[in-house]
Formats: C-alpha cells, structure tokens, sequence
C-alpha cells in the first residue's frame, strides 16, 4: 500500500483560511459536520490540556523504533502546517522531543500528530508545541531505515492525505480530506449556530425530550414509563 | 438480565444529607468504609484533576453508539443525583458533552459516571461539570435504540440501583447501596478520626511497623533481616 | 528467582552527588547517555505532571493486593531514596497512599515507583510526594503475605537493585546500575551540551537534515524527492 | 455492595429440564431470545474449543490471588451446576486448576466461569472441564482472605444470582436469571425454527436483502447505488 | 473521509488466477514482497486454525453495533470474494454469524476480514467459512443506521480498495493494491524459491551469520565475543 | 542496565538432565516449587496447544523491528537449549519464522521464547517447533542494529541468566535459575507425588475443606453458613 523511500514536495495544500477556520469549531463539531467520519481512534490523546489546533496535514510514514523521516519532513514544513506521522508496526517509543520540535516550531508547524510516542512533554508544554500521541516514553529512536513523507497514510485509524486539514483538541483528532475542508466548514457553521440557540433554551430547564421532539418516537419505539 | 425500555420514575433516594457526608470522605475511604467493596474499575477516569462529588444515582442502560436514554435520564434527575451510565457492549463514543451538561446542570445534576466515552472536555472543564469516563472521543452517538433509565445496572464492574450513594474522586467511584448508607457513613467517620492520628505519628516519624505491631506477626510469618 | 521474605540491611548506595545530578539531566537524556536501556516500560506513568526526581533505589516485592511489605521498606529509607516497588502479579490495586506517603516522606524518600495501582493521589498531589505507577485505585490492600525488601526486582520491565539510580520524570523511569552511575552522568553531561548548541541552530532554521549531515546517507539509501 | 464471609446454602436453582434445553441453543441463540442483554464481555474465553455446556449459576467471591472460596464453593456444588467466579479487582493468577477440577467433577458440577486466571489447561482440557477466563496463568493463589458463596455477583460485567442458568460455549457465556428462564427458551426455540427456514433459503442463494424485506428501509433511510 | 449511504457496483476486480497464486504464498511472503508495508494490525485473528485464502475484497463500513450493510454487501459479492469489514468506531459485537456465512458462501464469498467481532465460531468452523476478527461475541447486532459498500476502508489500520488482493492466513492479513497485485506476484515468486534453497542450508547446519554474510557487517557494527 | 553489542560464548549450562526431569512437572508446579517466583507474564502465548519443553536459556536483547542479533544467537545454541528472547522496547513484529526454526532446529534448540511477535505459524506447527510469545505477525523485521547474546535479559517481566532452566508448557513459562534447580527438581517431586495422592481423594468426593483442614481457619476468620 504504501510506498517507500519518497519525499513529494509541493503539495497541494487547503486554503489556510479555511484550515484555520475549522480549528475553531473544534473536533467533535467538525467531526458531526463531516458526517460522523474522519476521526482518529481515541487512544492519540494530547500531552497536555487545553491545546486546540487546525493546519494541513504533511504525513510521514515512519518505521518502528526509527525517526529518520522526522528530519526529512521538517524541510516540509510550511508555516500553519501540522505533521502526522504513521508507523508501518506499533511502537511506543518515543520518536519526537524537544529538539525535533525547536526544529518543527522554527519551520512554522503548528502540532504534531503521531501514532507512536512522544518525549520531553515537559519541554514541549513549555514551548507550547502540542503533540497528540499515543504514549509518553523517554525512549529514544535510530535512524536507519527509510519511509516516506507527504504520501497517504492511515495514523490512528484514519486516512491523511497531504494537504488534508487536520483539526485536534481535547476531544481528540480529526482529518477532512482537502476537497471537502469548505462544505464542511459550512456545515459545521450551521451546525454551531443551532447549538448556541439549544445551549440556551437547555440552561433554562428545557428538556432534550421536548426540544428535539422525542416523546413521540419514543413512544413509538416502545418505551414505558412506570411509577415507583 | 436487563429490563430494555423502561423507565422508573419517582425512585427512592437515599436522604440527601448523609449523600453529601460520605462524598467529603472521598472514595477511598468510603471504599474501606463498605469493607472494601463497590468499587468501579480503575478504567473509569475523571476527565478533570480534582473533582470530589457525591450523590444519588439516577440509573441510565445506554446502547453502543447511542445517547438516547441520556436525554431520557434528564427529566428524572433531581438536584444533587449523579448519573450513572451503563452501556450493554464495550464503547468508547463520545455520549456526552456539552449540550446535554448544560442539561444535567440546570436539572441539578452533579456529575456523571459513564463506562463509555465523554466529549467536549474543555467545556465540561470551564462548566465545572466532572464526567468519570472509560475514554474521551469526539465521535457523537445516534438516536435509534431503546434502552432504560432506573433500572439496576452494571457500571464499571459494579452493580448500582437507582437511589444508591455514588462518591467519586480521583482515586475513582464507588457506589453505596441505599441500606448501607448510614451505617457505611458511621464506620466511614471513625476509620477518618483514626487516621488523623495515624497521620500525625506516622509524620513525626513513628514507623508503621511500631504503630500498628507488626515486627511480631512478620516474624511469626518468617521474614529475616540480612545485613549486607 | 526472587528470594522471599528478606529484608536487605545496610545496602550499598550510589553517592547521592551523582544520582541528584543525574536526576537533572531527566529521563530521556539519561536513557541516551546509558546506551538506550534501562528504561521502564511506560505503562508506568506519574499521578501528577511536572515531578522530577532521582535517588537510591530502596527496592521493595509486593504479593497482589498486600502492601505488608511497603511498611518494611520504610525503615529502610534513608534521606534521598527512591521506594521501587514490584508485583509477584499484575495488580491494580491502590497499595499506597497518603499515609503511607507521609511516612516515607517523613524518613526522607522522594518518590515511589510502583508497578500496582496507588491512591488519595488529591492528597498526595498536595503533599508534593510524586508516584510513578500503573494505575489510580481507590481500592486497599491486606497485609497478610511475605514479600521481600532490598533484593533485586524487575519493575516496569527493567531490572532495578538496591542502590541503582533511579530517574523519574514527565517522559517515565529509568534505572542506573550503581557501577555505571558515573560514566552515565559523564555521557549525559556531554550529551547535554551538544543539546544546547543544536536546539539554539534548530531555532534558528537550521534543518536537522544538514546540522547533522544526513542528505548523503539518505540518499544512499535510496531516498527520491518528487515534485508534486 | 457484596456481603463478606457468608455462604448461602440450599439455593433455589433453576429445573434442570429448563436448563439443559437453553444450553442446546446456544449462548448467541440464548443472548437474543434474552432481548440482547445478559451476556458476559468477550474477555472471558474458553480454554479449548468446542465445549458447550449449561447449568444453574453456584457463585464466588475471590479476592485477588486467594483461592480459598473455591474450596468453599465445592461442597455447595450439586450435579449440573455451573461454578461462576467473580474477582474483587482484576487479577490474572491460575486461582484454578486440576486439583480443583477433578473436586468439582467429583461433586457434579459441568464448567467453571471465572473473572481471572486459570490453570493446568492441559488436564483440564483432558480431563473434558471447561473454563471460561480471563487468562491462562501457572501462578497458583494463596489460601488467607474470605470472600463469599452463592451471594448475587458480576463476573465478566454480568450480575449473576445463585440459581441463574449460565450457558457457556465457544461465543462466550450468557446468564439467565431463574425468573426468566422458562419465557427465555421459549423464545430461544420459537428463534431457532425461525432460523432453519432462514438458512435453508440463504444456502439457495435468496439474499437477505430480500427476505428480510430490507429493500425498502434501505432506499426510505437513503442508501444509492452507483455503477463504477 | 468516508462517503455514507453509498453501494458501487461492477467493482473492478484484479485478476482471479493472480489473487489466487498470491494466496499460495500466504501473508509474510506477500508482505515482504510488497516492500513490507499493507499489513494489517495482529489484533486481526483467525477464528479456527489453518486456514489460508485470498481473493478480490468487497468492503464493507459498518456503524458500532450494526451489521445492515453486511446484508447489502452480501448481494456484491462474485465468487473469490473476500468481504473486508471496517467499522466507524471499535466494536467487539458479534456482527457476523452462521446465518449471513451460509448466505456470504452461497453467492461465493471465501472470507470475511472484519475489524469487529464475529459470532457462531462453531458453525463457521465446521462450514469451513474462515473470519479474521477483533473479537468472538455472542452478542448479535441491529440494523438501523448506514453505512457504505465498496468505498475504499481502513480496516485493522490498512488501507483498502475494493478490487484491492486480500492473503489472510494464521500469520494475519496482507492487503494488495490491484495495480500492484502482478508485480507483487513477481517478487513473491523469487523470494520463494530464494527460501527453498535457503532453508535446505539452515536444515543441513549451515548458520545464517555464514549464509547471508552477515560476520563482517556485524564486526563493522561493534559486535565483540567473550569467552565466559 | 543492559549491555549491548557482546555475545558471551561457553556460557555455564544447567545439567540437562536436571532440566529436563524439571519439564516433566510443568510450569504451574515448577512456579510453586520455586516459591511462586519466576513466572513470565501471562501475556506470552504458545502458537499452538500441547507443546511442553524445558531447557537452558541462550537469552538474546533484540532491539524492536530488528532480528539481526536472532541469527547471531543461533551460532550459540547447544542441543537441548532454549532461546529466550527480549526486545528493548514493545514490538509485535514477527522476529522469527519458519527460515529460522529450521536453523534452530537444527542446531538442536527446543524451543524459543520471545517477548515480540513470531510467524509462519503454520509451518512452525508442522515443524513442531514451539514459539511462546506476544504476538503473531506476519511482518518481518530489518537487520540493522545491534543487541546482545547471552546477557542477562528481562522477558515478560521475569529475570533469565544464560543457562537457568525454561519450563514451558500451556500454562506459560518460568525460568529456574541455575543455582537453584536442583533444589527446585526436588521440591516439585515431592510436591508432585502429595497432588497424586490428593487427586485420588478429590475424584473419590472428599472435599478440600476436609482434606486440607479448612473448616477450622475458614470458622476462625469469621465464616459464616446461611440457610436459604
């Protein structure tokens, strides 16, 4: 599937105006708005708490125990970027660290989203360089074989072209593929505008049974209601 | 075993002010308080450092995937409840967020324990709404399948009945069965008075071994010193 | 080939000059410096982020659920030691917790490091104590089972005796036999000071591909640029 | 929640007629005639394959790596009973094999269910008993702490009352409660001659789409068909 | 990232004499033929021993808990079909069992790969209708929300075209792209007869150090022997 | 902790008949002959059921991804040893296969022991060259970095020195330091030769309460019987 041994350059990229809008609305409303698809498993969680970013994806396909390819991805690097690197077998170690990220920081990236491990978390939240990742370990990586970088890859389960926005926070990572970034920007606007007038009439005691009319299927579905 | 499609209304509570007393001794007391029983799998996680909560239980059987019921559970919340969430096969979706805690908040609801996925952390986080959760995923859950709310349910390993006491922290949940409430509470108070003492000595430099005699019975058991 | 039911008395130290020195160095540098092993797995993770410590291994063998052997050690803690603490079986279970943390803080340790679960980790957090461990449980232990105290232990995966250096922080657990403890903190310093001059060049643009001269090997090894 | 240091005696059990014949069915048959609950997580697995057995539930309370009720257990066992073993936390260790095994055989009963280790797999498959764990393990137990017998238990997330029916084979292991039983294998047998039309006419190659009468929901819900 | 509530029909398919000699090879060859990349994850197994297939992959995306379009999917399926099966969040339900195997090998389907669980192992064992699944659950499904067939999945972390060759034997599950399915065969055949003779020269006690050249490569690495 | 890039030659062996009597008792009462130590974790499997071996341990440090130090391992093999191996960081890549069994076999070992993953499982079987590990993967590894033959190793969380005795059979694998066979082989006889007796009595329907004395301590430690 993969191919190895590649490193494509200029990639088409998402109008940064939109990745960025995107960021804004955060995971779980731009993962409704693509249509519940396009989310990365939930074992990739952030090093530390309150980081929510947007970008375009560059992809690294890396091998096990191995961060070669980080370094070749850095020259990949365009500012607003966020790089998502695959693993072709699972390894914990830890792949990325504080000098990898004074690198990536200085070419402009945004974020990192690995599906491997991460060290010096406690540099990286001090330079505030947020890192998703699905293990913290203080084990370092060789650099001997080689990957591939900006070629399609699957991190967390999902599937990251380059060029694709992708968006991350607390709740987790989500990639929309680049000829899909602006309807669903649209959709995930009108989809915000609908939660901020339900967020109200909810803070106000309204239920979620009458708001969204579902005593009716409710009851059609067959549920009873029976006093103690 | 489960009764699916019901709801139980107007259950019995276990009296509010012995609820709130046995949260102020935190769930690992509790736990020992209960002869160290009730408690829900490590796996459950609060979503937030440094919750405390306590209240009772509101009972909800969720289906993969879907948050219907959490809706129905709503209405039945009454001020100082915590909602425990069941679900009838493994799933870490996101059931929850921000909508439906703006709910639960205005119902009175304290705190949710839910052996699925929980979403919108940060804003969970800012409303100061603690969820203890197996993951955090920002994918949302549909609306098709029955399940109950107030029936007996099976939450992380533990069983719980509507109207039992839920204390949580970050040590985890345990839950106390309405009839052993205040006797739990009792024990709980004079395990607490002892351990303030303990603490006291132990702090002064008193070694466990002397305070709570054990050189004996670890001798009788055979453990021999070595000098090397 | 654990011995059971001894405790070591007496045990050989490391000078506490060089394990607080290369407490400094962290984790990950410490790992690089030995030679990449040593490490625990990193399954093994801090109840609370920011903590960095390191001193002499007070090790200690527990039996699933039965911390009888936690208070032993603390007789054996001398100013500056580390308790690293083993499970005869996987075990979850909440073996220590803010007595026993106020007790070894009281003889002088600075940390525990336990493949098992721990607990009241709120109060630990304020008592500033740090754990390293594989779980938070609220759930207590018995006291009814021989273990041993001082003799050498596999924890996190990694072979630790009395008297190594442990060094703990946000990226895991690593363990210096206490013959190679000098040589360790001379590659770690030396190490170190590459650090700084390469992250101040990577903040400057520099790309790691020619900082460290890797365009030559790469392409041996067969590596393509494309332009998309 | 669980009473400790008790043992029911003379339980009331399901008819043994009623019993067997849910067995017949099937855990996967039984499941769905159950509505879809009841059924245990699918970490549980039977040491060899093939078995398939049913029987009333006698249940244990183990503490971790304490196998002192099994032996408890054995004298409350009577012929066609199942043995269905919970764990107050999570623990691997073998608490059964052999010596147990051929005890248990000799006083009647069918399989073990056990939410922990097991061992001596190679007799045990010899000796025709089966178990379902949650892994296989040569660590034997300790014989110090009480838990309980024919008290109401969860195993493998199920609650189980003495006297349920448990039915066990290669899909995992479903429990009945006794007050369900009769209506349960009603349903079961009413499903299974349902299921041999069924499967007559898809072995002739009539596809679900259209026996089921799928078509029409499918196209209402907005399924498209595309031509490559 | 995926489309939802689509079916393509008329797949096109890659050459039924090359899927079925890459079958013959089985995955660690085909794997290694492919430069090492497309397998999928070991969580992937076999639910009998033995068996060993390839053909073109029909996919399949499913929702948690719901195996509709396993019914749609049945009805695309040719002879020498393999379904591959992903679903949008993890699952361990039962979504397959001996009813929609009967109805898969009547329209001539070879396997089913599914990230998912599978249920009736007994059935499909003795059917001979090999599953690779995530799980084994008793617990069946329900057919209420769309998902998608023949669009390209991520199924146990490798990408999948329809049309794409699928190996699957006791080692996992090996992906073929269609473009890439002849020259794979090429480079599965030399590797082939590579290891025939190079297994006739390990049987007779020739050391692979020797065979492949390995003693300078080694000693050029540092590798040093000490004679205890 | 490890010392990598060494190959110690001439290691001390255990007398082979001493290991090999120990294999004849199993895992499960070698691990209590032993005092209930030495026992790998449960996560190491047996590619296939029914094997049981015993010799002494040629350990082996691999690095993850990377078999390169296997081959060098083979040139040390003595007839009637056993290869364990380790990996410096989680991997489940399959480090061994056919190709190299042959070798092994050849060279005279019975068995290997590996905390990573193995394939060519089926040809292994045929072979009836048995493999205890964490994985099964048809992914192959490079052969790039150094490790170590014949150090002391940690595999799945147990010490093993070259030349201490592996036992391994279905229940998992222990490993009996050299030092201490002998005494081992004699308390596993003498324990072996009691369980005979015992499981005579069992079968013939005396109770454990009563053949090990329990009634006694059970009723001391507060036991009690209800009648239902």
């Amino acid at each position: 599937m993969y191919e190895i041994g590649v490193v494509y350059r200029n990639i088409a990229r998402t109008d940064s105006k939109i990745a960025g809008e995107l960021g804004a609305f955060g995971s779980a409303t731009v993962h409704e708005a693509m249509g519940r698809v396009g989310l990365m498993k939930p074992t990739l969680r952030p090093i530390y708490p309150g980081a929510q970013v947007s970008g375009n994806a560059v992809t690294v396909l890396l091998q096990p125990g191995d961060n070669w390819m980080l370094h070749v991805a850095a020259e990949q690097i365009r500012p607003g970027d966020v790089v998502v690197a695959a693993v072709t077998s699972d390894c914990t170690d830890g792949f990325f660290g504080e000098l990898l990220a004074t690198s990536f920081k200085a070419r402009g990236a945004r974020a990192l989203v690995i599906e491997g491990g991460c060290r010096d978390v406690r540099a990286l939240t001090e330079l505030r360089f947020p890192v998703w990742s699905r293990a913290i370990s203080a084990r370092g990586t060789v650099k001997a074989t080689l990957g591939s970088v900006n070629i399609p890859v699957v991190c967390g389960g999902a599937l990251v072209h380059p060029g694709d926005v992708i968006v991350a926070d607390d709740d987790g990572v989500v990639c929309v593929p680049r000829g899909r970034a602006a309807p669903t920007l649209a959709a995930a606007s009108k989809r915000q505008s609908n939660e901020d007038e339900k967020r109200a009439k909810l803070a106000a005691g309204v239920l979620g049974l009458d708001m969204y009319g579902m005593r009716e299927p409710l009851a059609a579905a067959g549920l009873r209601y029976i006093d103690e």
